[in-house]
């Protein structure tokens, strides 16, 4: 006789109620994949009655979650709420301790409290799979777990949020700026309608690089934030710009260990438009490993969405299904290492800089001698005037500059006469 | 007390010793990892005394493999000799049926006997694991056995050859001729100095397309060839011509499925410079795959050599380690379908077509005629006369034609007295 796992979804908003349709049209797939049947036999939502994409089952409804687990027996459960505390935190933790499998794409979740939910699960011999949570349908995790497990990764750096590649690459395109982009994108569903200040502000990339960090150098999750920088104050005239120097704007999470030290960071870059990831557009995610003996590996796919989201969220299904019973962080807990934080103002990259000055005698050497004071050194200067309203916009790239050097630098730029505003400054990826 | 997992490496070529060095340097890891340890007990090759690039313990060296059974308590053997027969196929199948885990890089094995063994894998509850026999360090099998693992994919293609990407790159950037970069290939050991023939009539790639549509759906490997063209006739003029035009010429696998029935092809293909595959240029590989519903994912990274390849023996190590016992194909063997074969005749493209003509009035009108009597419909002519010797190469791109018409059609042209030989036909890429 076949085994029956019984499956509980909590959640069933986009993620979770896709999920629970595909759960229903793959039924027979899954079967045939792991030798087990399958029966989604609980979920639970806020509302009951809400208008959704697929029609429920309201007989297997619960309006209190945890009900579930006094009148059900389950074997996996989804937590498809996405908080990363209050009722997603407790559904997790009561799961695991019951000793009921847990996966889930709530990164939020994860990134903050998945030290603890990994000993959880390791505790109670079950299983916490997350591979939905970072780039969607691309399974990085699981690459980084098991396809890369022997590998020295040094570096990992990627295109992690689809609603942030979509507003820079539309803005491009369409010439629009910020805010009509925006919009645009919240129209057509490519970022929150009510909130989207998670994905804009880089935080949403963070928990992403914390998460990867965690399994590329096998670390606990870091708690310090190196840079976060978003692309809230990315105009469309830096777009513009980059566009004549054969550059291109892209928001780049990146983790890496430089002298044995952890940096994590999440800022706009400056990328060439021939370099791979300056090809990467649209919703499209792309992480990028750098690995001995491995070389360089790169995976690309939709980042998000219910679909991408939800084959991730089958594949993680499978492998529990399949008997593979994993540490969530592929190496067990109290193996896991604490890393130093690398220091911010020893990051150094070559930066863009747009001054918006009053067009004057002195003020391209008032910034070059205040560059040169403080050791960054000049690439390239090119100056646009606006002779009508007697103003200049002054770009200015220049050699590698360490952040301590440039923050110093350009505090100075704060209470000019000359200079119209603090500098625009977007570092160029190396 | 830890399991100690027993360990023999029969063959001790590039791959084997390497790999046999790494699992020298990554112990502690892979014990942190698996909480086992590992040890090598057994190592195999022809010669015991041969030069090595890592020095190898000359007591546990068997100069016959087959005695390993008899002399040592096997856990896990590699199979790194690569013969699609012969001692390979030998030495694996007695493995199997002694219980024994077998991983193996062998491509030409898996795409011959792969069925087969994966049977006696089967049988015998223990693992068959090949990851590193497709795109080297790129975990593209693993990927589709589990992370797309319930997706419904309809097509796979990609590079999947380093040494003819690397050549073809080549050409185009010295503008040396197929005869000259192949030599820089084989002294750079990206091609068999002896026999490159395998990698460079397309029979290599081939190989990796009919374990990739294994995988991807479900189907027994397949025996008939649909089209197999290799790269060696593509001539550096082709190249020049094509970089006018921002194309650019890759030798692809493909694999889809049209109208039901499987389609697996290896030929060179025109692409654009501006698509993903058109920069994936030296010796890199890149599979893209089209799911439902998980969309478009990539992967690229480095096709060949000792460090991807053995990155990938050691995924497929830690993998059995952990207890994972899988079957080779994803699904049992027994429930792995057979596909029939998709008519070449039927396969459709634009084509790029060159003829070298005497530059005499009405041969173009000769050829077009000729095309047009099969409707073969023109996109594109170019014509560029050689005064003084009174030829002129003329370049037709054509509007999408099948491989029954243009073969037709092109037939005539071997025996013309104007057409000065069999004209150039290569692909353009839907």
């Amino acid at each position: 006789m076949k085994k029956i796992t019984n499956i509980a979804i909590v959640g069933l908003g986009q993620i979770g109620v896709y999920l629970y349709n595909e759960l229903r049209i793959r039924k027979k797939q899954i079967e045939n994949k792991t030798g087990n049947k399958i029966k989604v036999v609980a979920i639970s939502a806020r509302n009951k009655n809400k208008k959704r994409k697929f029609n429920i089952d309201k007989k297997i409804f619960y309006s209190n979650p945890f009900k579930i687990f006094t009148e059900e027996k389950i074997d996996i459960l989804f937590e498809c709420i996405g908080l990363s505390d209050g009722v997603s935190k407790k559904i997790v933790e009561t799961a695991l301790k019951k000793k009921i499998h847990v996966i889930t794409p709530n990164k939020a979740l994860i990134a903050k409290h998945g030290d603890y939910l990994a000993k959880l699960a390791e505790k109670n011999l079950v299983n916490l799979e997350f591979e939905a949570s970072v780039a969607g349908g691309i399974p990085i995790l699981r690459t980084i777990k098991e396809g890369l497990a022997t590998n020295k990764i040094t570096k990992i750096h990627g295109i992690l949020n689809g609603t942030t590649n979509y507003i820079l690459t539309e803005m491009e395109k369409s010439h629009e700026n910020f805010d009509a982009v925006l919009k645009k994108a919240q129209n057509l569903g490519y970022a929150e309608p009510g909130n989207p200040k998670l994905d804009l502000n880089g935080f949403d990339a963070f928990a992403k690089v914390r998460i990867l960090s965690a399994l590329a150098f096998n670390n606990r999750i870091s708690k310090s934030k190196c840079i976060m920088e978003g692309i809230e104050n990315i105009d469309l005239k830096d777009i513009k710009i980059a566009d004549q120097l054969n550059l291109r704007i892209k928001l780049l999470g990146i983790s890496q260990i430089i002298e044995n030290k952890l940096f994590e960071t999440v800022h706009p870059c400056l990328v060439s438009k021939d370099s791979y990831i300056g090809n990467v557009n649209g919703v499209m995610n792309a992480v990028i490993t750098q690995g001995k003996p491995v070389g360089e590996s790169v995976l690309q796919g939709e980042g998000a969405g219910p679909g991408p989201t939800s084959s991730s969220l089958l594949s993680d299904l499978l492998s529990i299904m399949r008997g593979n019973i994993k540490k969530p962080f592929g190496i067990s807990s109290e193996k896991r290492k604490i890393l130093t934080t690398f220091n911010n103002n020893k990051y150094t990259n070559s930066l863009y800089l747009r001054f918006e000055v009053k067009d004057e005698p002195g003020v391209l050497s008032l910034i070059t001698n205040r560059l040169a004071k403080y050791d960054v050194s000049i690439k390239r200067i090119i100056q646009t005037p606006d002779k009508k309203n007697n103003l200049a916009t002054i770009v200015i790239i220049t050699h590698k500059t360490s952040e301590l050097n440039i923050k110093n630098c350009l505090s100075i730029f704060k209470n000019n006469k000359y200079i119209r505003k603090l500098p625009v400054l977007i570092r160029l990826y190396n």
